[in-house]
């Protein structure tokens, strides 16, 4: 099976990391296809990076229309771009940090997410309140790492992070922390080790539901609110991406 | 005082007639300049589309920067990119659909929203719940009318939304309507003698909460979550969006 | 226009106060009218002068039927007997509460309300969750500042109210304060220099969203709960309050 | 022990009534002191006659210091005046809907309230919500009956009262019904026999928890928000309801 | 009337204290049964032991059909097999979390849990979050006291109970304190007068609000969720609890 | 790797069937153990059975100490004993109710449950509270079918479970079913035919998420209410259950 995993920004090396991180979570036989959008920032720290970040989700999705990918998986913290994304394809649309707010709350009564810059936890503060865990999520925590400088991350910025973490688990008595940055895949298997409680990237979960959700025939519904896009004229540059009928 | 209006899909007649709406409630002294992005979708009628008119209300904010608006309306019942605009500006930045449910919960205990595509109630419910009106706004209604089909709304057009109010306040026990797509403004008045409530546009209201705010000299705090974008590297299409320090 | 301020306490000099803040806010063409009850407590700092001040609020309600203001504004934070006078009136009535609430999220992700007399903020915070803010309000901080003390407001005290805002922005990670109590209004330029964020004041806001509820002829509605009062008979001191059929 | 039972209306047929329920429903040695207010509404069919009736409840509690109950009931469904009663008191005060929810949420799932007129079912509902009920209160239904209709109450009354009942229990999926007025006290034990189903009158139970909580030893406390008011002059007719340091 | 009061642990010794307390704080005229569970832990320190604790509160439910007690009493802060119990009796079944939570919010605007093992915290927040007091609990605090040294307790445990309730009024801006066990129920008299605020233990408050319920003719409603248990065939140990019909 | 599949209740045909399901949905390489307790009811089909429910898997729980499951899943809808099996296993455990929510959540922005007894509705709901998925599921309806009769299912019960899908996906504005019982999980392909949209069955979603969570080392967290049981004496039939240290 083939899952897509978009990365909304459109930095080739961040792509690259996680498209390795989601490989080591998929089961043999499974192809990770990672790509990013062909416009956008290099990075998505904050609201208006990411209206960018979910058009390109959109334009990397109508792309693979294509294809049709068995299951896909944004892998950005903000789930930019997940129902457009819902709407153009047909397989299960999975964003990174739904995958790690569920995993977490099977592992531990109340978990923290420990991200990069401050001014994104409102984001992830909306996402927990979206989908429904304001009773597990006991605490968003900034560490104003910059998104970029994880990709070739020195031990100064992962003893930040596991200080981070240390703290969160201590203040809001949970018993878990949630990655909230696609970046930090690679440091969840270190930081599990050295914080002794479950560590959720949400990239390597997303993929997991995804084989899940693909090998049980289970498609987004086309019944509702994730039809079709409507058949419609784009102008500019969007349009080729006006979507028309299949 | 000069009020910008985005209306974030590419239909100028849209524009035009939002303008119109938008030039009715301003006060004397205040002008009003409208503007769509320069690319995406004609109508806004789901996720998708709304990912593309995100990214383009974040283009006109940023165009916007050179002359820095008194305030900002997105004139959109989805209030696609308002906080990338918030991030993007110093003025303050007003969604309709905000605009309009806070109107609404001041003039009436209940009020029910009258959409278009039943498709889309999914996204005005979530506004509902992120703006934090679940105790106000007692039902979401779509009346599977097209956004473009109310450019130049034939009366059968009219009846089928005024049909739809009645009912939803009768079903919901409301007292007022809300408008939930910008090309309703036109109907406002005619909608209000008819159905003997309190009908809301929220392009209107959101134009004089913007004139008020600027009057006080209210701006987006920028010591926050809306301060501005981080200085960034685009690539592709959107490379002239990247934020440089100011 | 005419608009009516009613403040809910018994002291003239704030009345007098509040007057001054809301001409000040006011648009050239307003006429701010400012009343207060003919009886009850010279200040509200708690919920057993709140119940005077809510009927004194019906009481200057039921006197301003004769004129019809086009908006009204209840200047207390608790929003006194502000459902009172929405049935007894036509035009739109706004609580401060409110009114500052709903600028407060326009302009920041997150705020904090700094108030009088700690044992006030569950009034507050009561509010917070009726209105439906409780994602937005960050917290609610009193200051034991005496609500008359703030009619002569000294260095000190100004200082105190500044200090305590300075510790909720920080504690709270907010990015605006609104000052919860009519009697603040006078503060709130000099408190916006000092603490570099948005600091709102209902009373001005209130007064904006009056003026522009009644620009667009949006009236309170009388098709539900806030219908006017059923005809009845009012018994002793409050006999002439009873309604008659109009 | 002596239980003060506010009826927060003027009419004296009806603190009748309810002096009547409250007796039947109290334990051998308990004395109901019944009370109403020297001013306002003959009944409270709405906000501004609420408003009123809050004013009257803090009036009676005033007096009442003098022997201070050893509990105190609040004898009108929308609690009014409840907690001002609360800072002036030192027994518990107890309002009729709390305690009415209270017991109807340990003997069923799920309850529904039927109340009089449709008008002030927004105030049961807002009790619910402030209260915490909204999961165990599956929906507030008006009869349009007036409350001084129930005072001499007729058999085709009854059957109205009976027959929406009816219709709740099923439409809401409950098992009991909440009597939504004081004045349906008398009708408890005939609905009981109808309806099969647990039929809750908030004011027998009211005094039942008041009775309990005070041979408890349980006071309200005075450490926090319902600490005694503050001294203070209050003007006009309410001169002598201004608080003086005990 | 007989009240019969379920210690859900198997600790005779904790059964006859709790057996106490509810004499202390029955009317005269109730008489008190208590008992505890054939089989299961001596303490209930987390979810496991829960587990058991529930379907022993079920055995003794099931067992109490000959006798159909007045009212029954789940004597543990977990309020485990309430619902069991719920169906298995005509009269009404109390739990001790839920007396507790709607007693202090009737005599503080806001309270806190002080409990033993902080394991079990998240076993009080979710029925907090059960009962829908989340807006008048502001903490749940353990101390990390294993419940069966409550049995006898020392007067440094009864210090370091009053200690963590000190620390909780002040951190939380709390006004009463509820006693998170029913171990503590005999510590309630000294730590109300240490502490000056009400302290609530549960079991008391159960016990009278059974006798409340039963003198109103309060009963379980066998029309919904609670009816009796089907008839059904149990296998194994619990062979004898299996529903016969009536 | 080898997942304990525990059906909560004695049926050994039902646990045969859920067995049968859960291998269907198993990957290459898994191995599915499923057992049931060996004392309770035949069914759970309300609080009563599910006390009992919920101790047998407890018993299962322990008896699985010896040989640790690399992940073990509660087959029953109302997911009885979950966090007491989570006490007692390193390894992660998933309830159906759980990673069925979860899985709808992300096909469909809106699902409704269609479950047997519709006296177990409120089981249901209380789960869709607890876990966070009010915005999500949009309806609990109930079919009065009793579990064992799905056994050996005939076409009238499988066409009775289809129309009341049918009603629910129209009436709760809905786009995906899940099965409210892990006996209907073998009607799950049957029903997406019928339907055309995702019907979610909870059992075969848990294996899923069990064999991921197990392959990306995701363990129970054991640093907070998750920790194993303290040690703890245990009487009469439960007397083997009891924790010792490790």
């Amino acid at each position: 099976m083939k899952i897509l995993v978009i990365n909304p920004n459109t930095s080739a090396a961040m792509t690259e990391a996680i498209a390795q991180a989601s490989r080591e979570a998929a089961s043999p036989g499974t192809e990770i296809v990672a790509v990013n959008p062909s416009f956008g920032p290099l990075s998505i720290e904050g609201h208006f990076d990411e209206a960018w970040g979910a058009a390109g989700v959109a334009e990397q999705a109508h792309l693979a229309r294509a294809w049709q990918p068995a299951a896909t998986v944004i892998a950005c913290f903000g789930d930019p771009g997940l129902n457009a994304a819902r709407e153009a394809l047909r397989g299960p649309v999975i964003g990174i940090a739904e995958a790690a707010f569920q995993a977490a709350s099977m592992v531990a009564e109340g978990f923290s997410v420990v991200t990069t810059m401050t001014r994104t936890c409102g984001i992830a503060e909306h996402l927990v309140q979206r989908y429904g865990f304001e009773h597990q999520c006991r605490g968003v925590h900034g560490t104003d790492i910059a998104v970029l400088s994880l990709e070739d991350c020195p031990p100064e910025t992962v003893a930040q992070i596991e200080d981070a973490a240390r703290q969160a688990l201590a203040r809001d008595r949970s018993s878990a922390i949630v990655l909230g940055c696609a970046g930090m895949a690679p440091l969840c298997r270190l930081l599990t080790q050295r914080l002794g409680v479950p560590v959720i990237d949400g990239v390597s979960v997303a993929v997991k539901w995804g084989e899940s959700l693909a090998a049980l025939g289970l498609h987004t519904s086309k019944a509702g609110d994730y039809a079709h896009p409507l058949p419609k004229t784009y102008l500019g540059w969007a349009k080729p991406y006006g979507w028309s009928s299949e």
